[in-house]
This record gives structure tokens, sequence and C-alpha cells, in this order.
């Protein structure tokens, strides 16, 4: 446990300020990890992850266990070199794209029989396999082979969990690298007796971080904040907890008001690609036309190259004009947001005026401007 | 002429080495300036460029006129603002596009009549629109207003030629920023009597610059290298020569040996886009699988960031996936490539050894590894 290790440095209500070590570098939390699906966070080099000061990068072993596959990549020297990203990296276990992109799928308690997406060729993950996979990429921290069902149908949910609970041993058991550490899943849609169960028997198996899956998967917002509070008292306060896939501004604020220290999404990257910007007052449409002739950066107070260099004009133009500069642009500024928003709530919890902070963001975000303002 | 100068420096054969001075920096010659078709060098950011020390960038009057609009960027400050880009900009005059790319064109001795190819509205160029155009984007270097016809056709180009001189007389006397240097073009396709006759009577204009215009349009390299042999003769020696459209390595060369100072080419970005890399060896294509493994970068000789960070193996893992990434990481090394390239041609020439140096280019270049190697 030399390598890896978390030290709890500050609470501020359910906040949690806090530092994640790993192989690769220190991750201050709260931290939002840029999603970097087939090795690379799209439309941005290493070197524009390391100006925004993102700390984790994300990569999913589907993706890359289908293509170029993992034992390549581990002769090419793993995820790191083949990426040329020094700092850390997480992987999933593949098993949420197993159950959202694969083309048809047949679950057994011993794994999951699968067709690539891309090709339709027959594949089979285990939770051994998995763990192997994810071996063979080398990511500092890994994930336990878990099912994840749609959060409301209770019947699918027990039978999901009893599996993910079996899987997470069976992680566990195949777990073998020393440099990475492995966290296992809560599962249990938006069931609170199944998430208390869940939590009991993943916390049970102290495992160095545990990861919340099945949520912002089509609950309500309350729902996933009742989860989320539920969890709090359940969870051990000595480990990190890492919610997958959630990373709006607002969730961001709210998630870390109830007990949570990682995050991960699509969100900034995907909407950079569709023209859309993230501010703390809302989004920005980058297509209107009430952009073309505005001198002012995206955000007057952000720091990043994208608003310390560009106009909302020029953006516009690159926008309208179907301009690869322009996800590169946005992808910038979206996720300096994100990482600048999860900063400022460290500082506020280990300054303890958490849920000041949260009510001064939430009256400015719900302040939004209209669209294309 | 404070604000514009061009001293030569050096001469090693027919080759020269000078330095172009501008109000936005200088540029040391041989050069070879990217382009930036509408306000950005595709897929790469301003201090992509910085890095790799490109020194003059090119855009494109036409498009820029059409979306978003000269008038509009010269609101917002010019096209060094609006872009980004601090150094020195060069802007064509729009002639080319319309003969290559509007949707319907009428040419009279006035101007051309053409529908814009992104909307089939119609618009007029003339010399005087034209130069009050580039006036608006600011460019430091802008051209005169031109007619390129197709190489081979002796009559066009007669009318074409006629036309050219006629207008390069109407940019002139339009001509009004005294920090844009306007360069004239000797147009004349294959013919050297009409090249001669272009470039007397273009010479006799005394404009800061001239532009060699209609070649890499459908010639042979060897009608190509006669054209700019002949022009060699007629040509001012203390006025730098900026060949239009040309930039694939042997080209730089060849042209280099026959007394070119600028280049600009849309070649190492598109081949970018289409996953093609340039060496000084030939070309390799990176969606080939013969690279899949391959743990080496492009060119062990080149200190580009795609080359000191990533392997083919992983180039081509990023083409294969068809990310962004790959066109932003080519297009740096390629571009990167043509400029060293240029300032290697530069030293040789002030060391008096271009034609040892071209001869060793062209038996390297000869020995072209197959397509993926």
């Amino acid at each position: 446990m030399t390598l890896f290790a978390f030290r709890l440095e500050g609470r501020s209500g359910r906040g949690r300020a806090g530092v994640v070590r790993t192989p690769h570098g220190e991750i201050p939390t709260p931290a939002f990890a840029p999603v970097g699906t087939q090795a690379t966070v799209k439309a941005l080099t290493p070197r524009h992850l390391a100006e925004i000061e993102a700390r984790l990068v994300l990569a999913n072993t589907y993706h890359l266990y289908l293509r170029p596959g993992a034992e390549r990549i581990a002769a090419l020297g793993g995820l790191h070199a083949f990426m040329g990203w020094p700092g850390p990296i997480l992987t999933d276990s593949g098993g949420f794209q197993v159950f959202s992109l694969a083309a048809t799928r047949q679950v057994d308690d011993d794994g999951v029989s699968f067709r690539s997406h891309l090709d339709g060729s027959l594949h089979r993950l285990t939770p051994e396999k998995s763990i192997a996979l994810q071996a063979q990429l080398g990511a500092d921290i890994i994930m336990a082979f878990d099912e994840c069902p749609p959060p409301h149908d209770r019947r699918t949910n027990e039978e999901a969990l009893r599996r993910t609970h079996l899987w997470a041993e069976r992680s566990l058991a195949a777990h073998t690298r020393q440099d990475q550490a492995l966290f296992a899943i809560v599962q249990g849609g938006i069931f609170p007796d199944l998430r208390e169960q869940s939590a009991r028997t993943i916390a049970a198996l102290k495992t160095p971080g545990i990861a919340i899956g099945g949520l912002s998967v089509g609950e309500t917002k309350a729902e996933m904040h009742a989860v989320l509070e539920a969890l709090d008292a359940l969870l051990p306060e000595d480990r990190p907890r890492y919610l997958m896939g959630v990373g709006s501004p607002d969730d961001l604020v709210e998630c870390v008001c109830r007990g949570v220290d990682l995050f991960d999404c699509v969100l900034p990257t995907r909407m950079a690609r569709n023209h859309a910007a993230l501010t703390r007052r809302g989004r920005l449409n980058l297509r209107a036309a009430a952009h073309a002739d505005d001198p002012r950066p995206l955000d007057p107070g952000c720091g990043c190259y994208t608003c310390q260099t560009f106009s909302r004009a020029y953006l516009r133009h690159l926008c309208a004009s179907e301009e690869m500069l322009a996800a590169t642009l946005l992808s910038i500024h979206n996720l300096r947001l994100l990482i600048t928003l999860t900063a400022d709530l460290r500082t506020a919890i280990l300054e303890g005026r958490l849920e000041t902070f949260a009510e001064a963001f939430r009256a400015d975000y719900r302040k939004r401007r209209p669209e294309g303002e």
C-alpha cells in the first residue's frame, strides 16, 4: 500500500478534501477526470491536459480491448507510454460498455458474451478477463467487473447486484499488479435497501477505493442525491469515493456536498464537439448568430488558453465553418471549467465554507442566460 | 518602406537566403507558410504554429469574405487578433478561389461575378474590392487581384494575362494601407514568351514582392521548372519571390534551387487529415497495418512534439479509430518537416553548398520506402 494511498485533509459539511497518491502522481480531491475513451481525450494533446491541470485521465477497457488490443498496448509499454500521458490513469472494467454499446450480449454468472459494436465479432468478458486486460493496459486505478442495469427495475437490479458482488470478489482474487489500485463498485439502482446491502458488501472487501456505479443513467436528480446521502453514512471515511460517469457543473457541486471525491464524464468534451460551452451560469450555444460580433471571451473570469486568446466571435466562426479547432478550443475551456470548479470546491472544504460556496453557485447557476445569450 | 523590407543575405547557385521584414515580425527565407484557409490552420492552435516555428501564415480572402465577412473581422481588430496569431500573415486576392471554387462565374475586364460555393448567393470581386477586403482583413502581405487560367490553353492565357496586368495596376492604385505590402502576380501558363512579358510588366510595377501564380495546377514538373528558370533571370534580385500553392518536400528543394523565396500549400495539412505523413524519404500511410506494433516515431530525426512523444503504433491507432487527434499530430509533423527543410535549405545557401544539399536530398527522396514501409 505504499504505491497507493488516500489522505483525508479536511471536511466541510459532508464534503471531503483529500489527496489520492498513485504511482504516477498525486490527485488532490475532489477531482474531475477527463475521459480518453480510445486512449485520447478527443481533440486534445496530453500537453493540453497538463495545461488545464488535469490530474487523472480515464480510458475505456472495452474500447481498447477491441482496438488496438490490450496485449498490443502492453507490448508498447502500457497506456501511459502509448498515449503520452505521464500522470495517473484510471480504466473502467469494460462492463458498462458491454451493457450499453455491444451489439448483442448474454449474461450468466460466469461473465458476459457479446458482439463487438465495431465488426460484430464475438467476445467474452469475465471478472478475471477484465482484470487481466486492465493489468495489460497498466492504469494506476482499475475497476472490478460489474453489471450495470437500468436503475428502476427492482428484479433486474437484485439479480445484477448478486452478480456484481460475486464478480467483485473474483476481480479481487484475480488482481495481481501491486502498482494498480483496484476499486470495487457499489450498485443497486435507486433502491435504498439494495444500495445499503451493496455498500456493506463492497466496503467489507477493503479495496483502496470504492466506486459508485449505476447513477446518471436515467434516474432523477433527487433519486441520485438520495442514493448518495444514504451511501455517505455507510461508506468508509478513509477511502476515496468515485462517482462514475457524472460531470455537469451542478452535479459536481451537489455530489461533492454529498461526500463524493472523484468524477469522470464525457459531457464536457462531447458538448465541445457539439459546439456548446459550459459556464458557471449555464451553457452557451456557440453556433448562435448572437455571438457573431461578440469580442468577449467565453468567460471573462476563466484563465484557460481559449478564454485568454479568442473571442466568442472567433469561436462562433469556427463552429459555423465546421473547423476542427472548435472542438479543441471548447474542450479546453469545458474541461478547465470543471477542473477549476473541483479545485474551488476543495478550497471551500479546506476553509470550512462548502455550503456557502454551494449556495452562491446555485444562485448563479439558476440565473441561466438564454442560449446564445 | 520602413515597415516592410527584404534583405538578401546570401546566394548559392540560383538559391537565395534572405529576410522579409513585416510589421508583425521577420520571416527568414526560404520559408514555407502553413495555410489557414478560414482563419485557422486546420486542427492546430496558434501555439502549435509557434512551436513548430511557423513564421508566416496564409489566409484566404475568398473564404473570409463569404464567412464571417471582412468587415466583421475588421471590427474585431483584424485577422491577427481574430485568429490569435501574432506573427506575419499573408492573404491572397480571392481570384484563385473564385476560379477554382465558386459555383458559377462570369469574367469581364472590370472583374468577376460569381456565386458562393456555400449558399449560391451572388457576389462580385474587382481589383478594388479585393484590395479593400484585404485592407479590412489587415494581413502584412496582400496580393493583387489576378486571373489564373488552366496552364496549357494559349488563347485563354493571353486573355487572362492581359486582364491580370490591368488588374495589377488597378490593385496598386487601390492600395492604401502603408502597413501592408502588396505583391503583384506573374502569370502566363507554361508559355515562355507570356511568362517573360508578364515578368517584365510586373517587375516594372516596383511592388515590394512578386508572386508567381498559375503553377502546380496541372503542368508537369519539367514545365514548372522551365518557367521558374526563365523567370529567375527576369525578376529583380532585391525583392522576395513567392511561389503560390507549392509545397511538397521535393518541390521546395527544386524551386529553392531555382530562386524561389516563399511558399504556401495545403498539402501538409490536407495529407495529415488523410492520415499520411511526409518524410524526407517519401510518404507514410498511417492507416497501414504495418505500423500497428511499431514503437518508433514517424521520423527518428525529427524534433517535433509528435515525433518526440508518440509511436507510429499510437498514430496508427488514432487513424484507425478516426480520432481527431490524428490530424493534429500529423499536421504538426508535416508542417514541421517543411519548415525544417526550408531552414536547412537556408543554412545550405548561407554556407554556399545548396547543390550538395539538394543532391543528397534527391538521393534520399528517390529511395522512397513502400507505403506502410
